[in-house]
């Protein structure tokens, strides 16, 4: 038996949430480290690890709440943005291992970063890259 | 009437496009800017701004395609991990007017970078945050 991941104990009450949206599949809570007011974490009930790990109806579950959030989020707290991030594994920046993505409202100056360093190959070598993907 | 976005151009075949999936609701390709091998945007068909403005629908099928493309990425370039990005509206990273999201493929050390100041203001604080959140 694995122990239960954070967000278990969220959902179950073990610990303190102050949740926001629950259905059969996906909660919400605010994120207890609030980069921003308003700053919320959509999570699968079941603790599968990443996107790739979990159903397309979990998936589509996840995003179909961030939408209602997001919305929610906007009319509370008035943000000039909303960031959403879903993050797969330390590499990717998760760092609860149990899938969820922020709803994270944004504002200007408001400190948080990103570094994108894009390339531009070419439309040749951009079909190269999509013909090595087999979609299941 | 408006002027049609980068993604309708893309998805028209006017301009050149590495197409990678396509359904009722999305479409996916190679985003002509790699910040990694195999990174791909997914779209809405319909040029809706922001997460905020499409459908449940919308929504979900983005999540849906998403995960989807997730596992032909790890099969495809074995990233060591995913992140997955939605920005909304400039002050959210937004730089296309046109509802997508980033599935990109992540490595150690790979320049890809996150400044994510938080806070941990305690439970009482978040209940009053949740508390100002009212879902549609």
């Amino acid at each position: 038996m694995t122990a239960p991941t954070v967000f278990q104990r969220l959902l179950s009450g073990e610990w303190p949430c102050a949740k926001v949206y629950e259905d059969d599949l996906v909660f919400a809570f605010m994120d207890a480290g609030q980069v921003n007011d308003g700053h919320v974490i959509v999570a699968t009930k079941r603790p599968c690890e990443t996107l790739l790990d979990c159903t397309e109806d979990e998936a589509a579950a996840l995003m179909r709440a961030a939408r209602r959030i997001a919305r929610a989020v906007q009319a509370a707290f008035q943000p000039a943005g909303i960031t959403v991030l879903q993050a797969n594994k330390p590499a990717g920046w998760q760092t609860v291992p149990h899938l969820h993505l922020h709803v994270l409202p944004r504002h200007e100056g408001d400190g948080v970063g990103l570094v994108w360093p894009r390339k531009e190959p070419g439309i040749e070598r951009l079909r190269e890259l999509a013909a090595k993907l087999q979609l299941d």
